[in-house]
């Protein structure tokens, strides 16, 4: 490495080599690198000192060095390397539950060393409010409507939806929250430059437009089989809950659910018919048993009941109260409905959406931010942070 | 009343003409008759004497005597009074949970004072392995299909199917029950002369036929919307535990699920989708909340399960074990494979089932009854006890 690299860029080149490296997980060699930082951590294995159970692990992918190459392909795609150094975007309070769970030795899959990552939003930002809504390839035209259902009034109350960018079900969820313009985050098992199923390739660039594409491996890797279990402890870990919508009896989802638990996190399912293969593993969730059970759903407003913080996502709506919406003219209610909940916009927008002319809307905007019904922010306006916890309610 | 009346037959009028001058269920009513006995409660009534609480719940109905019609109208349609006198038919054990509850003022409604009765089973007998299957009389094509795939399955492992002969889910579930050749019990809230509805006339005849028909009132009287309430208890009363197959969002299958509950029975619902207006309910059941939760059940095995005595009705069937099947040659197997679960039939029924000569039969089955494989009964040949519990399980 060359004499001018600062700590930041050696901490990040060597967790860059680490995630080609080590397959994620593995508790061995996070536990190096949590004790010496990455960069020594690196130079033990290279240097063929770190304990034998890391070495044995990395193999001869310890006589490799394609960072510069891994990091130039990221470039290209424009992809980047979100570290536990990135303050600004590691999604640490997240992740907290994994690191408490591996530092006690009740995981047996460490938490990730590294996160490749390609969309506008911040990770940490984009995961803080989210939900996982996943289920089985194999889905029913039912599964997927319920699916969108539920993950298109998640994204449109301001939750982002995390899932795997499978077909079926995920697939599903995935477009719903982009119907909802809301933020949603695909954990993929392979590298983000090879979009994998092939035939999601427009969906993930869609995805990377307002959302994010997420994975531990680096630019290049394939998703091998394992690698969905491996990648299924993050879904896990990267939302306050996750609701299973259809799964076969012998699906990985139990095993899903198994990894929310141990983390705290909520399991959900939602019930179909009886009759359904693709619902007999949904109700082995809700029946219980040795995997522990999971909440019965029917809509994402009881998902934010299950998940809800503080109060603030019941779905048992208390009477809407005599609110500041009462003193308002029509053209100020058309208004203001127009505003999006969540995601900010430009006057213009507001005004396509109200039917109204541009004029009236920069004028109407301002008293509605006076009355503490919508805010400015740098991307444009959208509703107060009151008006938003109303609007989830209703 | 005749001077040659003994004490029993004077009990049996006093029971009946209670049967019509009191809606079942009266608590004051129901203690006089505990405390004093039948004919002493009715003279008090009748004479005016009883407390007041007794006599407006009478009302004008403490001057009329239609005992000698009811029970003249109860004969000729075959219907017999039940009372707690009746010691071997009297399902005082089943009962016994509400008599408890009742004495110490847990319930609102008290255990029926008689039932009319018709059917050629003794109801004691009936109802001592018993499982309710209710649910919508809006019902789907998808609801009526589980209702009667479980009651089928129920009937077939020698449980009685108890159901309220409403339209939709209580006619799949008496009719399947039917179709096993089991036993089936129809717990109604008016006269047993009196078919209601009137579209399952003939539905009523053919359980009357091998099962029963219960009510709490003597012939010739009407459905009354109210009397389904009271009779609801009945029928959560009269069996080990309720299944709901469908339930719209304000139906009566809470109260049933609560009735279910203060008895110390099993409440259990089979989910469905949730974009369906009639699993509504059994998704509210499912989910728990003030009403107390139901269990998810998918077939009867799972039924069983919940409620299956003693271990014997798992729904997890351990591996058969290497039984005295082993040894069989096929023609026995054969044979064997053909004689009832549950019901006897003649050895011309087998051969038939088996499709195999009637000599055969007769030559084969004594030497499996020998192995304790099959059993001769009054009625002809049916497995044995041991073979009907292993065929349980498979």
């Amino acid at each position: 490495m060359s004499v001018v690299e600062t700590s930041a860029v050696q901490n990040r080149r060597a967790r860059a080599w680490l995630t080609r490296a080590v397959e994620p997980g593995q508790a061995a060699t996070y536990a190096l690198v949590q004790q010496l930082g990455p960069v020594e951590a690196v130079q033990l294995i290279r240097s063929r000192q770190a304990p034998p159970i890391v070495l044995s692990a990395v193999g001869s992918r310890g006589d490799e060095d394609r960072v510069d190459q891994d990091l130039a392909m990221a470039y290209r795609f424009g992809i980047r390397l979100v570290t536990p150094e990135d303050e600004d975007e590691w999604p640490a309070q997240m992740l907290h539950p994994m690191l408490l769970a591996t530092e006690r030795g009740l995981l047996d899959l460490a938490p990730p060393l590294a996160l490749w990552v390609r969309g506008p939003v911040a990770l940490d930002e984009a995961v803080r409010r989210s939900v996982a809504v996943i289920g089985s390839r194999a889905s029913t035209a039912y599964g997927e409507h319920v699916a969108a259902e539920i993950a298109f009034g998640l994204a449109d109350r301001g939750w982002t939806v995390v899932s795997g960018g499978a077909l079926g079900i995920d697939g599903a969820a995935h477009r719903a929250a982009l119907a909802a313009d809301g933020v949603t985050v695909a954990v993929l098992a392979g590298g983000l430059d090879r979009p994998y199923p092939a035939a999601h390739g427009a969906l993930f660039e869609r995805i990377a437009a307002t959302g994010l594409l997420v994975s531990e491996w680096p630019p290049g890797c394939a998703p091998y089989r394992r690698r969905f279990l491996i990648r299924n402890r993050l879904i896990a870990a990267l939302s306050e809950g996750t609701v299973v919508v259809e799964a076969s009896a012998r699906s990985g989802t139990a095993s899903t659910a198994r990894r929310c638990r141990e983390l705290g996190r909520s399991v959900m399912a939602v019930p179909g018919p009886v009759t359904s293969a693709v619902s007999v593993g949904t109700h082995q969730l809700l029946r219980g048993g040795d995997e522990g059970g999971a909440r019965l759903v029917c809509s994402a407003a009881q998902v934010l009941e299950e998940v809800g913080r503080l109060g603030a996502d019941l779905s048992e709506p208390p009477r809407a109260p005599p609110g500041s919406r009462d003193g308002l003219d029509d053209l100020a209610r058309l208004i203001l409905d127009s505003v999006p909940v969540r995601r900010a916009v430009a006057p213009e927008r507001v005004a396509r959406a109200a039917g109204v002319a541009v004029l009236d809307v920069l004028r109407v905007l301002p008293a509605l931010e006076l009355q503490d019904l919508v805010e400015l922010t740098a991307e444009g306006w959208r509703l107060s942070a009151a008006e938003r916890r109303t609007s989830c309610r209703r």
